[in-house]
Protein backbone atom coordinates (compact mmCIF):
# COMPACT_ATOMS: atom_id res chain seq x y z
CA UNK A 1 0.00 0.00 0.00
CA UNK A 2 0.55 3.48 -0.96
CA UNK A 3 -0.39 5.13 2.64
CA UNK A 4 -2.17 3.07 5.37
CA UNK A 5 -4.90 4.20 7.68
CA UNK A 6 -6.13 2.00 10.53
CA UNK A 7 -9.26 2.53 12.74
CA UNK A 8 -10.10 0.59 15.91
CA UNK A 9 -8.18 -2.49 14.60
CA UNK A 10 -9.45 -1.95 11.06
CA UNK A 11 -7.46 -1.24 8.38
CA UNK A 12 -6.93 -0.48 4.56
CA UNK A 13 -5.60 2.17 2.12
CA UNK A 14 -6.28 4.91 3.76
CA UNK A 15 -8.28 7.28 1.15
CA UNK A 16 -10.58 3.93 1.48
CA UNK A 17 -10.82 4.57 5.47
CA UNK A 18 -14.22 5.60 7.41
CA UNK A 19 -15.02 5.98 10.59
CA UNK A 20 -18.23 6.56 12.26
CA UNK A 21 -19.85 10.34 11.94
CA UNK A 22 -20.39 10.31 15.98
CA UNK A 23 -16.46 9.45 16.57
CA UNK A 24 -15.98 12.77 18.52
CA UNK A 25 -13.60 13.86 16.09
CA UNK A 26 -16.59 14.66 13.98
CA UNK A 27 -18.50 17.35 16.43
CA UNK A 28 -15.38 18.82 18.66
CA UNK A 29 -11.69 17.82 17.30
CA UNK A 30 -11.91 16.09 20.54
CA UNK A 31 -8.65 14.23 20.64
CA UNK A 32 -5.16 14.16 20.54
CA UNK A 33 -2.46 12.88 18.30
CA UNK A 34 1.41 12.75 17.51
CA UNK A 35 3.50 12.17 14.37
CA UNK A 36 6.72 11.35 13.15
CA UNK A 37 9.07 10.52 10.33
CA UNK A 38 10.55 6.89 9.11
CA UNK A 39 12.98 5.97 7.31
CA UNK A 40 13.56 2.63 6.30
CA UNK A 41 10.80 1.71 8.04
CA UNK A 42 12.41 2.97 11.32
CA UNK A 43 10.31 4.98 13.31
CA UNK A 44 12.73 7.43 14.27
CA UNK A 45 11.87 9.02 17.96
CA UNK A 46 9.12 6.47 18.51
CA UNK A 47 9.39 6.11 22.05
CA UNK A 48 9.45 10.09 22.63
CA UNK A 49 6.45 10.50 20.05
CA UNK A 50 4.33 7.63 21.99
CA UNK A 51 5.58 9.11 25.42
CA UNK A 52 4.34 12.51 23.99
CA UNK A 53 1.48 11.25 22.78
CA UNK A 54 0.02 9.52 26.08
CA UNK A 55 0.75 13.34 28.04
CA UNK A 56 -1.39 15.06 25.20
CA UNK A 57 -3.94 12.42 26.09
CA UNK A 58 -3.84 11.98 29.86
CA UNK A 59 -3.84 16.24 29.82
CA UNK A 60 -7.53 15.90 28.32
CA UNK A 61 -8.47 12.76 30.39
CA UNK A 62 -8.63 10.56 27.64
CA UNK A 63 -7.62 7.13 28.24
CA UNK A 64 -5.59 5.52 25.49
CA UNK A 65 -7.29 2.15 24.35
CA UNK A 66 -3.71 0.15 24.42
CA UNK A 67 -0.64 0.09 25.98
CA UNK A 68 2.56 2.30 25.04
CA UNK A 69 3.94 -0.96 24.26
CA UNK A 70 0.63 -2.15 22.15
CA UNK A 71 0.83 0.69 20.34
CA UNK A 72 5.11 0.11 19.66
CA UNK A 73 3.69 -3.09 18.54
CA UNK A 74 0.79 -1.94 16.03
CA UNK A 75 2.75 0.44 14.60
CA UNK A 76 5.35 -1.64 13.79
CA UNK A 77 2.86 -4.39 12.11
CA UNK A 78 1.20 -1.86 10.31
CA UNK A 79 4.33 -0.32 8.68
CA UNK A 80 5.44 -3.38 6.96
CA UNK A 81 2.35 -3.09 5.08
CA UNK A 82 3.54 -0.12 3.53
CA UNK A 83 5.33 -0.02 -0.65
CA UNK A 84 8.02 2.62 0.82
CA UNK A 85 10.22 2.81 4.32
CA UNK A 86 10.29 6.49 4.04
CA UNK A 87 7.22 7.79 5.76
CA UNK A 88 5.04 9.87 8.25
CA UNK A 89 3.72 7.57 10.79
CA UNK A 90 0.95 9.51 12.56
CA UNK A 91 -1.42 8.34 15.19
CA UNK A 92 -4.59 9.82 17.32
CA UNK A 93 -7.50 8.81 19.78
CA UNK A 94 -10.69 10.33 20.17
CA UNK A 95 -13.30 10.61 23.05
CA UNK A 96 -15.37 7.66 22.40
CA UNK A 97 -18.25 7.95 20.27
CA UNK A 98 -21.94 8.40 20.92
CA UNK A 99 -24.84 10.95 19.65
CA UNK A 100 -23.14 14.44 19.66
CA UNK A 101 -23.16 15.64 23.59
CA UNK A 102 -20.09 18.07 25.07
CA UNK A 103 -19.74 15.86 28.10
CA UNK A 104 -17.74 13.28 28.18
CA UNK A 105 -19.44 9.83 26.58
CA UNK A 106 -19.52 5.98 28.07
CA UNK A 107 -17.09 3.73 26.55
CA UNK A 108 -13.62 3.47 25.08
CA UNK A 109 -11.82 6.32 23.13
CA UNK A 110 -11.13 5.58 19.26
CA UNK A 111 -7.03 4.58 17.74
CA UNK A 112 -6.62 5.94 15.08
CA UNK A 113 -2.91 4.92 12.77
CA UNK A 114 -2.01 6.55 9.83
CA UNK A 115 0.96 6.33 7.48
CA UNK A 116 1.72 8.18 4.20
CA UNK A 117 4.79 8.72 2.35
CA UNK A 118 7.08 11.41 3.67
CA UNK A 119 10.80 12.40 3.18
CA UNK A 120 12.97 14.50 6.03
CA UNK A 121 13.59 18.37 4.82
CA UNK A 122 17.77 18.37 5.58
CA UNK A 123 17.93 21.97 6.13
CA UNK A 124 20.22 23.22 3.20
CA UNK A 125 17.72 25.35 2.01
CA UNK A 126 16.57 29.00 3.73
CA UNK A 127 13.29 29.26 4.43
CA UNK A 128 10.87 32.47 4.09
CA UNK A 129 8.15 33.21 6.95
CA UNK A 130 5.66 35.43 7.52
CA UNK A 131 4.68 36.67 11.21
CA UNK A 132 0.84 36.24 12.54
CA UNK A 133 -0.93 37.51 15.59
CA UNK A 134 -0.88 34.17 18.08
CA UNK A 135 -5.20 33.56 18.46
CA UNK A 136 -4.74 30.01 19.59
CA UNK A 137 -6.45 28.68 22.71
CA UNK A 138 -4.34 28.63 25.97
CA UNK A 139 -3.90 24.58 25.73
CA UNK A 140 -0.71 24.55 22.96
CA UNK A 141 1.25 22.36 25.09
CA UNK A 142 -1.08 19.17 24.17
CA UNK A 143 -0.87 18.26 20.76
CA UNK A 144 -4.61 18.47 19.99
CA UNK A 145 -7.13 18.24 16.86
CA UNK A 146 -8.22 21.73 17.23
CA UNK A 147 -6.40 23.15 14.57
CA UNK A 148 -7.84 25.40 12.95
CA UNK A 149 -5.96 28.72 13.27
CA UNK A 150 -2.53 26.50 12.57
CA UNK A 151 -4.40 25.75 9.16
CA UNK A 152 -5.31 29.43 8.19
CA UNK A 153 -1.62 30.47 9.43
CA UNK A 154 -0.12 28.03 6.85
CA UNK A 155 -2.44 29.02 4.39
CA UNK A 156 -1.81 32.85 5.08
CA UNK A 157 2.06 32.14 4.79
CA UNK A 158 1.31 29.47 1.67
CA UNK A 159 -0.46 32.39 -0.03
CA UNK A 160 2.42 35.02 0.35
CA UNK A 161 5.10 32.34 -1.09
CA UNK A 162 6.33 31.18 2.58
CA UNK A 163 6.76 28.26 3.82
CA UNK A 164 5.51 28.40 7.91
CA UNK A 165 3.83 31.16 9.97
CA UNK A 166 5.75 32.75 12.76
CA UNK A 167 3.45 33.45 16.06
CA UNK A 168 3.57 36.15 18.50
CA UNK A 169 1.67 37.11 21.34
CA UNK A 170 0.91 40.46 23.62
CA UNK A 171 4.50 42.56 22.96
CA UNK A 172 5.31 41.11 20.29
CA UNK A 173 6.59 37.77 21.94
CA UNK A 174 7.13 34.89 19.88
CA UNK A 175 5.54 31.76 20.88
CA UNK A 176 6.14 29.07 17.83
CA UNK A 177 5.20 28.45 14.21
CA UNK A 178 2.01 27.20 13.16
CA UNK A 179 3.50 23.88 13.19
CA UNK A 180 7.19 24.02 14.11
CA UNK A 181 8.88 25.16 16.84
CA UNK A 182 10.94 28.65 16.23
CA UNK A 183 14.50 29.81 18.13
CA UNK A 184 17.07 32.35 17.50
CA UNK A 185 21.09 32.51 17.35
CA UNK A 186 22.71 35.78 19.12
CA UNK A 187 25.77 35.98 19.88
CA UNK A 188 26.66 32.06 19.13
CA UNK A 189 24.26 31.43 21.68
CA UNK A 190 20.17 30.05 21.40
CA UNK A 191 17.05 31.36 22.97
CA UNK A 192 13.61 29.34 22.74
CA UNK A 193 10.14 30.08 23.92
CA UNK A 194 9.97 28.17 27.20
CA UNK A 195 7.37 25.18 27.30
CA UNK A 196 4.57 26.47 28.57
CA UNK A 197 1.45 26.00 27.57
CA UNK A 198 1.80 28.48 25.22
CA UNK A 199 4.36 26.30 22.58
CA UNK A 200 4.16 22.26 22.05
CA UNK A 201 7.31 21.19 23.20
CA UNK A 202 8.10 19.51 20.27
CA UNK A 203 10.63 16.61 20.36
CA UNK A 204 12.97 18.58 17.68
CA UNK A 205 13.02 21.54 20.44
CA UNK A 206 13.91 18.76 22.83
CA UNK A 207 16.90 17.47 20.43
CA UNK A 208 18.04 21.13 19.40
CA UNK A 209 18.68 21.83 23.20
CA UNK A 210 19.94 18.59 23.78
CA UNK A 211 22.83 19.51 20.66
CA UNK A 212 23.29 23.01 22.22
CA UNK A 213 24.53 21.18 25.89
CA UNK A 214 26.17 18.37 23.33
CA UNK A 215 28.48 21.20 21.45
CA UNK A 216 28.97 23.66 23.85
CA UNK A 217 26.67 26.48 22.28
CA UNK A 218 24.55 28.29 25.70
CA UNK A 219 20.66 27.80 24.95
CA UNK A 220 18.00 30.13 27.35
CA UNK A 221 14.69 29.31 27.38
CA UNK A 222 13.17 32.38 28.01
CA UNK A 223 10.88 34.47 26.36
CA UNK A 224 12.42 36.31 22.99
CA UNK A 225 9.98 39.03 20.58
CA UNK A 226 9.92 39.79 17.13
CA UNK A 227 12.30 42.55 17.28
CA UNK A 228 14.96 40.02 18.77
CA UNK A 229 14.02 37.94 16.02
CA UNK A 230 14.46 40.55 13.33
CA UNK A 231 17.80 41.28 14.72
CA UNK A 232 19.54 37.36 15.41
CA UNK A 233 22.20 36.42 13.59
CA UNK A 234 20.29 33.50 12.64
CA UNK A 235 16.43 32.43 12.98
CA UNK A 236 16.20 28.10 13.44
CA UNK A 237 13.14 26.09 12.51
CA UNK A 238 12.68 22.76 14.29
CA UNK A 239 9.67 20.15 13.73
CA UNK A 240 9.43 16.70 12.94
CA UNK A 241 10.37 16.48 9.78
CA UNK A 242 12.58 19.05 9.49
CA UNK A 243 15.16 18.41 12.11
CA UNK A 244 16.90 21.99 11.73
CA UNK A 245 16.44 24.37 9.29
CA UNK A 246 16.96 28.38 9.10
CA UNK A 247 15.39 31.20 7.49
CA UNK A 248 16.56 33.99 5.04
CA UNK A 249 13.12 36.03 5.06
CA UNK A 250 10.53 37.18 7.33
CA UNK A 251 7.63 39.13 6.23
CA UNK A 252 9.83 39.88 3.29
CA UNK A 253 13.14 41.46 5.32
CA UNK A 254 16.11 39.99 5.66
CA UNK A 255 16.55 38.07 8.59
CA UNK A 256 19.50 35.92 10.26
CA UNK A 257 22.17 34.19 7.91
CA UNK A 258 24.48 36.09 10.09
CA UNK A 259 26.19 32.81 12.04
CA UNK A 260 26.16 29.84 8.91
CA UNK A 261 28.86 28.10 11.39
CA UNK A 262 26.84 27.32 14.23
CA UNK A 263 23.38 26.64 11.95
CA UNK A 264 25.61 24.08 10.27
CA UNK A 265 26.88 22.77 13.34
CA UNK A 266 23.48 22.63 14.84
CA UNK A 267 21.93 20.90 11.52
CA UNK A 268 24.73 18.11 11.01
CA UNK A 269 24.15 17.39 14.56
CA UNK A 270 20.58 16.89 14.17
CA UNK A 271 20.41 15.34 10.55
CA UNK A 272 23.14 12.85 11.65
CA UNK A 273 21.55 11.96 14.77
CA UNK A 274 17.90 11.20 12.34
CA UNK A 275 19.68 9.26 10.13
CA UNK A 276 21.39 7.27 12.75
CA UNK A 277 17.77 6.32 14.30
CA UNK A 278 16.59 5.39 10.74
CA UNK A 279 18.94 2.77 10.54
CA UNK B 1 -36.20 7.03 11.72
CA UNK B 2 -34.97 7.92 15.72
CA UNK B 3 -32.12 9.74 14.33
CA UNK B 4 -30.75 10.67 10.58
CA UNK B 5 -27.25 11.48 9.52
CA UNK B 6 -26.66 13.27 6.27
CA UNK B 7 -23.73 13.17 4.40
CA UNK B 8 -23.32 14.49 0.81
CA UNK B 9 -26.14 13.46 -0.26
CA UNK B 10 -26.34 9.80 1.64
CA UNK B 11 -28.28 9.41 4.74
CA UNK B 12 -29.65 6.91 7.46
CA UNK B 13 -29.73 6.37 10.97
CA UNK B 14 -27.58 8.87 12.89
CA UNK B 15 -25.58 5.48 14.77
CA UNK B 16 -24.66 3.31 11.50
CA UNK B 17 -23.30 6.46 9.31
CA UNK B 18 -19.76 6.75 8.42
CA UNK B 19 -17.61 9.86 6.73
CA UNK B 20 -13.99 9.36 5.22
CA UNK B 21 -10.99 9.35 7.24
CA UNK B 22 -9.79 11.93 5.12
CA UNK B 23 -12.74 14.38 6.19
CA UNK B 24 -10.75 17.39 7.29
CA UNK B 25 -12.71 17.13 10.65
CA UNK B 26 -10.85 14.42 11.20
CA UNK B 27 -7.54 15.87 11.63
CA UNK B 28 -7.83 19.59 12.22
CA UNK B 29 -11.42 20.17 12.93
CA UNK B 30 -11.87 22.14 9.92
CA UNK B 31 -15.53 23.29 9.62
CA UNK B 32 -18.61 25.42 11.08
CA UNK B 33 -22.21 23.95 12.47
CA UNK B 34 -25.03 25.48 13.30
CA UNK B 35 -28.29 23.95 15.46
CA UNK B 36 -31.88 24.88 16.44
CA UNK B 37 -34.88 22.93 17.32
CA UNK B 38 -37.83 21.77 15.69
CA UNK B 39 -41.40 21.28 17.10
CA UNK B 40 -43.89 19.12 15.25
CA UNK B 41 -41.68 19.27 12.05
CA UNK B 42 -41.26 23.21 12.11
CA UNK B 43 -37.57 24.26 12.41
CA UNK B 44 -37.74 27.12 14.64
CA UNK B 45 -35.63 30.00 13.77
CA UNK B 46 -34.25 28.46 10.63
CA UNK B 47 -33.60 31.28 8.50
CA UNK B 48 -31.34 33.38 11.28
CA UNK B 49 -29.16 29.58 11.76
CA UNK B 50 -28.80 29.28 8.25
CA UNK B 51 -27.41 32.75 7.92
CA UNK B 52 -25.11 32.36 10.88
CA UNK B 53 -24.18 29.23 9.51
CA UNK B 54 -22.87 30.96 5.97
CA UNK B 55 -21.16 33.60 8.30
CA UNK B 56 -19.45 31.53 10.03
CA UNK B 57 -18.51 29.59 6.87
CA UNK B 58 -17.87 32.64 5.27
CA UNK B 59 -15.37 33.48 8.29
CA UNK B 60 -13.20 30.56 7.62
CA UNK B 61 -12.96 30.84 3.77
CA UNK B 62 -15.21 27.56 3.38
CA UNK B 63 -17.40 28.02 0.54
CA UNK B 64 -21.04 26.21 1.56
CA UNK B 65 -21.49 23.34 -1.56
CA UNK B 66 -25.13 24.28 -1.67
CA UNK B 67 -27.50 27.55 -1.44
CA UNK B 68 -28.92 28.96 1.50
CA UNK B 69 -32.31 27.87 -0.37
CA UNK B 70 -30.90 24.53 -1.10
CA UNK B 71 -29.81 23.74 2.27
CA UNK B 72 -33.42 24.67 3.73
CA UNK B 73 -35.08 22.14 0.87
CA UNK B 74 -32.72 19.32 1.97
CA UNK B 75 -33.17 19.83 5.89
CA UNK B 76 -37.08 19.94 4.88
CA UNK B 77 -37.02 17.02 3.07
CA UNK B 78 -34.70 15.15 5.55
CA UNK B 79 -37.07 16.15 9.00
CA UNK B 80 -39.87 14.29 7.25
CA UNK B 81 -38.33 11.11 7.80
CA UNK B 82 -37.90 11.13 11.36
CA UNK B 83 -40.64 9.73 13.90
CA UNK B 84 -41.07 12.45 16.16
CA UNK B 85 -40.97 16.23 15.43
CA UNK B 86 -39.35 17.69 18.40
CA UNK B 87 -35.55 17.64 17.44
CA UNK B 88 -32.40 19.26 17.47
CA UNK B 89 -31.65 20.14 13.66
CA UNK B 90 -27.68 19.86 13.27
CA UNK B 91 -25.77 21.16 10.07
CA UNK B 92 -21.99 21.56 9.82
CA UNK B 93 -19.59 21.80 6.68
CA UNK B 94 -16.03 20.53 6.40
CA UNK B 95 -13.27 22.06 4.52
CA UNK B 96 -13.11 18.83 1.95
CA UNK B 97 -11.51 15.78 2.01
CA UNK B 98 -7.34 15.13 1.31
CA UNK B 99 -4.60 13.47 3.11
CA UNK B 100 -3.91 15.36 5.86
CA UNK B 101 -2.34 18.81 5.07
CA UNK B 102 -2.75 22.44 6.94
CA UNK B 103 -3.04 23.63 3.90
CA UNK B 104 -6.62 24.36 2.16
CA UNK B 105 -7.32 21.51 -0.01
CA UNK B 106 -8.34 21.20 -3.82
CA UNK B 107 -12.53 20.21 -3.92
CA UNK B 108 -15.33 20.71 -2.08
CA UNK B 109 -16.41 21.03 1.14
CA UNK B 110 -18.49 18.78 2.70
CA UNK B 111 -22.03 19.24 3.88
CA UNK B 112 -23.59 16.93 7.11
CA UNK B 113 -26.51 17.25 8.88
CA UNK B 114 -28.56 15.25 11.39
CA UNK B 115 -31.27 15.41 13.53
CA UNK B 116 -32.10 13.71 16.75
CA UNK B 117 -34.66 14.32 19.49
CA UNK B 118 -34.97 17.16 21.83
CA UNK B 119 -37.30 19.03 23.97
CA UNK B 120 -37.05 23.03 24.22
CA UNK B 121 -36.32 23.51 27.98
CA UNK B 122 -38.65 26.03 29.32
CA UNK B 123 -36.94 28.20 31.96
CA UNK B 124 -39.32 27.28 34.75
CA UNK B 125 -36.64 25.63 36.77
CA UNK B 126 -33.26 27.55 38.09
CA UNK B 127 -29.95 26.24 37.40
CA UNK B 128 -26.90 25.71 38.64
CA UNK B 129 -23.57 26.76 37.51
CA UNK B 130 -20.69 27.40 38.06
CA UNK B 131 -17.26 29.59 36.51
CA UNK B 132 -14.29 28.64 34.98
CA UNK B 133 -11.18 30.60 32.94
CA UNK B 134 -12.12 31.11 29.63
CA UNK B 135 -9.25 29.79 27.96
CA UNK B 136 -10.42 29.54 24.22
CA UNK B 137 -8.98 31.15 21.05
CA UNK B 138 -10.03 34.28 19.86
CA UNK B 139 -12.33 33.19 17.34
CA UNK B 140 -15.02 32.31 19.68
CA UNK B 141 -17.45 34.26 17.16
CA UNK B 142 -17.70 31.48 14.29
CA UNK B 143 -19.26 28.73 15.42
CA UNK B 144 -16.67 26.20 14.97
CA UNK B 145 -15.62 22.59 15.39
CA UNK B 146 -12.72 23.27 17.76
CA UNK B 147 -14.43 22.87 20.78
CA UNK B 148 -12.26 20.68 23.24
CA UNK B 149 -12.85 23.83 25.75
CA UNK B 150 -16.44 23.93 25.84
CA UNK B 151 -15.74 20.06 26.04
CA UNK B 152 -14.07 20.51 28.86
CA UNK B 153 -16.48 23.19 30.54
CA UNK B 154 -19.45 21.83 30.28
CA UNK B 155 -17.73 18.29 32.05
CA UNK B 156 -16.01 20.45 34.59
CA UNK B 157 -19.89 21.61 35.42
CA UNK B 158 -21.50 18.50 35.26
CA UNK B 159 -18.63 17.09 38.08
CA UNK B 160 -20.36 19.98 40.08
CA UNK B 161 -23.21 18.39 39.67
CA UNK B 162 -24.25 22.06 37.70
CA UNK B 163 -25.88 22.43 34.09
CA UNK B 164 -23.32 24.64 32.68
CA UNK B 165 -19.82 26.63 33.61
CA UNK B 166 -19.41 30.42 33.14
CA UNK B 167 -16.20 31.65 31.24
CA UNK B 168 -14.16 34.64 32.64
CA UNK B 169 -11.26 36.25 31.07
CA UNK B 170 -8.66 39.24 32.71
CA UNK B 171 -10.26 40.68 34.94
CA UNK B 172 -13.14 38.60 35.74
CA UNK B 173 -14.94 39.70 32.39
CA UNK B 174 -17.91 37.44 31.82
CA UNK B 175 -17.91 36.25 27.41
CA UNK B 176 -20.42 33.54 27.80
CA UNK B 177 -21.15 29.95 28.55
CA UNK B 178 -19.56 26.57 27.82
CA UNK B 179 -22.70 26.81 25.01
CA UNK B 180 -24.96 29.39 26.30
CA UNK B 181 -24.94 33.18 26.10
CA UNK B 182 -25.08 34.59 29.93
CA UNK B 183 -26.67 38.13 30.91
CA UNK B 184 -27.39 39.53 33.98
CA UNK B 185 -30.23 42.09 35.36
CA UNK B 186 -29.78 44.97 37.72
CA UNK B 187 -32.26 47.39 38.46
CA UNK B 188 -34.52 46.40 35.60
CA UNK B 189 -31.85 46.55 33.18
CA UNK B 190 -29.90 44.07 31.04
CA UNK B 191 -26.25 43.00 30.67
CA UNK B 192 -24.91 41.23 27.94
CA UNK B 193 -21.34 41.05 26.82
CA UNK B 194 -21.09 42.76 23.53
CA UNK B 195 -20.99 40.75 20.33
CA UNK B 196 -17.19 40.77 18.92
CA UNK B 197 -14.51 37.40 18.87
CA UNK B 198 -14.75 36.91 21.96
CA UNK B 199 -18.63 35.55 22.40
CA UNK B 200 -20.78 33.64 19.90
CA UNK B 201 -23.72 36.26 18.54
CA UNK B 202 -26.04 33.61 19.78
CA UNK B 203 -29.65 33.26 18.15
CA UNK B 204 -31.33 33.06 21.15
CA UNK B 205 -29.41 36.12 22.44
CA UNK B 206 -30.51 38.30 19.73
CA UNK B 207 -34.42 37.01 20.76
CA UNK B 208 -33.43 38.43 24.53
CA UNK B 209 -32.40 41.43 22.82
CA UNK B 210 -35.17 42.29 21.21
CA UNK B 211 -37.48 41.10 23.67
CA UNK B 212 -35.84 43.88 25.79
CA UNK B 213 -36.94 46.12 23.29
CA UNK B 214 -40.42 45.19 22.97
CA UNK B 215 -41.04 45.07 26.64
CA UNK B 216 -38.96 48.40 27.58
CA UNK B 217 -36.64 47.12 29.09
CA UNK B 218 -32.92 48.42 28.49
CA UNK B 219 -30.36 46.47 27.23
CA UNK B 220 -26.48 47.27 27.57
CA UNK B 221 -24.51 45.37 25.10
CA UNK B 222 -21.24 45.71 27.45
CA UNK B 223 -18.24 44.00 29.28
CA UNK B 224 -19.16 43.04 33.29
CA UNK B 225 -17.34 40.90 35.63
CA UNK B 226 -18.24 38.27 38.08
CA UNK B 227 -18.38 40.48 40.74
CA UNK B 228 -21.42 42.40 38.35
CA UNK B 229 -22.75 38.92 38.05
CA UNK B 230 -22.52 38.24 41.99
CA UNK B 231 -24.59 40.88 42.73
CA UNK B 232 -26.69 41.39 40.12
CA UNK B 233 -30.54 40.47 40.38
CA UNK B 234 -30.67 37.66 37.93
CA UNK B 235 -28.56 35.83 36.26
CA UNK B 236 -29.94 34.80 32.78
CA UNK B 237 -29.20 31.56 30.16
CA UNK B 238 -29.59 31.36 26.85
CA UNK B 239 -29.44 29.11 24.07
CA UNK B 240 -30.92 28.24 21.50
CA UNK B 241 -33.04 24.80 23.29
CA UNK B 242 -33.39 27.41 26.47
CA UNK B 243 -35.01 30.19 24.78
CA UNK B 244 -34.45 31.95 28.90
CA UNK B 245 -33.65 30.16 32.00
CA UNK B 246 -31.61 31.81 35.06
CA UNK B 247 -29.35 30.62 37.79
CA UNK B 248 -29.84 30.24 41.12
CA UNK B 249 -26.21 29.43 42.32
CA UNK B 250 -23.11 30.06 40.88
CA UNK B 251 -19.67 28.65 42.39
CA UNK B 252 -22.25 27.35 44.91
CA UNK B 253 -22.86 30.84 46.29
CA UNK B 254 -26.75 31.86 45.56
CA UNK B 255 -26.94 34.63 43.00
CA UNK B 256 -29.99 36.80 41.24
CA UNK B 257 -33.72 35.57 42.21
CA UNK B 258 -34.53 39.18 43.37
CA UNK B 259 -36.45 40.19 40.50
CA UNK B 260 -38.57 37.10 39.40
CA UNK B 261 -41.00 39.65 37.57
CA UNK B 262 -38.44 41.04 35.29
CA UNK B 263 -37.46 37.50 34.78
CA UNK B 264 -40.98 35.52 33.73
CA UNK B 265 -41.77 38.35 31.51
CA UNK B 266 -38.75 38.09 29.31
CA UNK B 267 -38.96 33.90 29.42
CA UNK B 268 -42.49 34.30 28.74
CA UNK B 269 -42.00 36.42 25.67
CA UNK B 270 -39.19 34.20 24.89
CA UNK B 271 -41.36 30.76 24.89
CA UNK B 272 -44.08 32.53 23.89
CA UNK B 273 -42.08 33.15 20.59
CA UNK B 274 -40.51 29.88 20.17
CA UNK B 275 -43.77 27.90 20.69
CA UNK B 276 -45.54 30.32 17.93
CA UNK B 277 -42.75 29.24 14.88
CA UNK B 278 -42.98 25.83 16.01
CA UNK B 279 -46.16 26.14 14.20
Amino acid sequence: MQTLGYYNGKYGPLEEMTVPMNDRACWFGDGVYDAGLSRDYHMVFLEEHIDRFFRSASLLEIEVPVSKAELREILEDLIRKLDSGNLLYYFQVTRGTGLRNHLFPEGKANLWITFKPCEMVDGSVPERLITLEDTRFLHCNIKTLNLIPSVIASQRAKEAGCSEAILYRAGGRVTEGSHCNIHILKNGELWTAPANNLILPGIARAHLLAACRELGIPAHEEPYTLDDLFSADEVLITMSSHPCSHADTVDGRPVGMKDEATFQRLREYLVNEFLAQGK
